[in-house]
């Protein structure tokens, strides 16, 4: 069944000459908000997101959580809105929204038939400035993000697990906390707090505008203008430069122990090198390693240690480079019944140095890279996807060019460049090993 | 020698009735500045202090270092003084000079004649807020700090290892990031980082005035109000939190290499409560634990580890409790040439454990304790040192009250109240390991 997928998505690759352009229009306001216009006329429908150059990183010590509890109060009420009637009013004009908080970014979007586009821009350029919160707000939406704190995260020992390899993994930077926030530090999360982060982040010069759909982008840039380009911008928007790292010297490794673990696993992070704009061999380089290594049922890992060797039930490589600042590259790896999370580290290490040793398979990179161009390609065909990857990049640093040409970086990777790139980031000293286990280990084990 | 120092403590103590108080009293100004001041007619020389309810871990993220870099360029020019004028003056006086920054308070202070008093007044309440920098003072001052960090850290890796033990200790607390500094963030610093720490701190109603020697208490009280109490208080002093710890869940290791590593070690340091206001018993049974465990020759680990079995050539326990957050707790083990850390490190659980299944030695105890007390008590005669521990006490969140009954708190402990200490502070999970090596470790190495 994949085979056939394989093949089906290789011809239809080899029919396409090169990779067609996104229609894609970029304009900035006077007020310094950035104004991207995507446009996909199939069918009548818009995608209107407002993102903005902020998210959790960008928090004050003390207060994690601020910004993903903002994003909850943006649907609280505005001079003109009541609670709740954002929302109402999209769902009511056959639309659907919601808004999502990450590290470096929060984003609000709303999908609607494209005439309605003018109506989400009043009422989203209403609450960039105009948010009205009560005491009571606060305290019932704290109850709220803390219970969606308990579902995600406390009730899963992999989340738990998860937060502390972070905190362990950035010795510095704000990455270490988790996006959710510190649970007593959400505890304490007051009106004053959310204003500040709202006051100071949230104006049109940290903002970008992105539009997606059947739409015109001079129409789109004279609505941008009427709503938005008439919210001053702020003159004390500070410089977006988070604390960085120092350098990372020592391997780390923990252990956490939960009786809820159903099957224990190790997790394997090192610290690894981000995109940056006109800077994006490396993060391509990482990211064919992650696909070469655990990206599929055929890749590196997977071939040796689940089949062959049959000592893993599963195995994954994971890297993201779309990051204002320094990223993880992730190994994975669930044992097999019977096989210690010991041998495993030692299988999987194995493997990795077998694999730097060995060098790429070409014939696997060159499937890889056929996979990669059919996957953007059909990428093109969702616009909200679309819109999304543009919105994500623009508030990590990246630029549309950036953005579009990173398919063609990709494509550009070398087998040579895919090991220099292992031999960079696997290294011990900047990494963080985390066994997660069922049981409290005792002394004596942690020990050895 | 050490057998007869022990004896003639003994008697010592054995001759005094009981622990007699401190002389000390204390004022508060009207602009909110504390006012200490501890009597000792011996002999005519006074220590004038300043002590400020700030250090590195009230800095702001990304500005490491800048509470030690105020610290040196304090010592440049005022409205009045001259840069360098006023360690001069010291010492054209007879005196000597010097500060120091520790994660909860930053300290200047002088020891000087007594009739030298006022000058010295005079002086530092100028510096409080009349401080001229230029840009070139930063410049200059800026090198000396990179220049001593390399000194004490970057030549030391010792030093970088225990660097990199409190980063992966603190979760979310600033204890996690060196006093001195990160080095990519100390060149950094600029004149705006130092003068936001300054205005923000340095104020009388976050400052300590702390006078220890051959005065009056009325006169001390009356100067300190013509120099320090005319200066206004910092109506936007903000209240003294800092970012907690969430729940540490995960047993940390690391490992950290260095070439120039003469003799490995491990260090195991676990998260410990501290010292609190009316409430020191927990405190004073940790730091009894330490002393029966690791605090001298005839401790616990050292009777066992270094002379019975011969297996490490060092080993020790330490605790201080005097911080304003959560501290640690420190076992440190140096094994004898040719036994492993790994082996090392298990021969160190197993004598905890031991120690842990056998109590307390009570006779050790009862030792331990006439020790401690003939210590304090020999503290009373250093006039300087006693300035020094009411300093560091009440910038650490306690009160003299605290410090007056920290010796009873400490004798009332019992070998039940230190082996539940133990109980409660040993655990893996809120530890970190560390291996200190000296060659790089292969991955293999470092997987097992």
């Amino acid at each position: 069944m994949l085979r056939t997928i394989t093949l089906a998505i290789g011809v239809a690759c080899a029919a396409l000459p090169a990779f067609a352009r996104d229609q894609v229009s970029d304009f900035t306001l006077d007020n310094g908000m950035q104004v991207v216009v995507i446009e996909d006329h199939r069918a009548p429908v818009v995608t209107h997101m407002v993102w903005y150059r902020a998210g959790s990183a960008d928090e004050q010590p003390g207060v994690s959580g601020v910004a993903h509890f903002l994003e909850h109060l943006l649907f609280k009420g505005t001079e003109t809105l009541e609670p709740g009637e954002f929302s109402a009013t999209v769902a009511a004009n056959g639309g659907r929204d919601n808004a999502f908080t990450s590290y470096d970014y929060t984003a609000y979007y709303q999908r609607v038939a494209a005439d309605r586009l003018e109506l989400m821009m009043t009422m989203e350029s209403d609450r960039m400035v105009n948010l009205q919160l009560s005491e009571e707000d606060i305290l019932t939406e704290r109850d709220v993000i803390i219970e969606e704190r308990n579902q995600r995260v406390e009730n899963n020992p992999g989340a738990l697990f998860r937060e502390q390899m972070s905190a362990a993994q950035y010795l510095n930077h704000r990455y270490g906390v988790p996006i959710i926030g510190w649970r007593h530090e959400m505890e304490t999360l007051d009106l004053q707090d959310a204003l500040a982060y709202y006051t100071q982040f949230y104006a049109p010069n940290n903002a970008i505008l992105v539009v997606a759909g059947d739409v015109q982008p001079d129409e789109v840039l004279d609505l941008a203008q009427k709503y938005y380009g008439t919210i001053p911008a702020n003159p004390d928007l500070p410089e977006r430069t988070r604390p960085s790292e120092p350098p990372q010297t020592s391997a780390r490794r923990m252990t956490f122990s939960d009786p809820r673990v159903a099957q224990p696993y190790l997790t394997r992070s090192y610290l690894a090198p981000e995109r940056n704009s006109d800077d994006q061999k490396t993060a391509a380089a990482l990211t064919l390693l992650a696909e070469v290594l655990g990206g599929a049922q055929t890749s590196v890992l997977n071939q040796k240690l689940q089949f062959e060797q049959q000592k893993v039930v599963y195995v994954g490589a994971w890297y993201s480079g779309t990051s204002l600042d320094k990223t993880t590259f992730n190994l994975t790896v669930v044992p097999v019944p019977g096989l210690s999370l010991e041998e495993a580290e030692q299988e999987l290490d194995q493997a990795v140095a077998d694999f730097i040793e060995t060098g790429v398979d070409e014939e696997q990179l060159d499937r890889i890279k056929m996979q990669l161009r059919a996957s953007q390609i059909y990428a093109r065909d969702d616009v909200e996807k679309m819109a999304n990857r543009y919105g994500r990049a623009l508030t990590s640093g990246l630029t549309i060019a950036d953005i579009q040409t990173w398919p063609d970086v990709l494509q550009a990777v070398s087998s040579e460049e895919i090991i220099a790139a292992a031999e960079m980031v696997f290294d011990k000293r900047k990494s963080v090993t985390g066994w997660l286990t069922a049981t409290d280990l005792t002394a004596e084990e942690i020990t050895q």
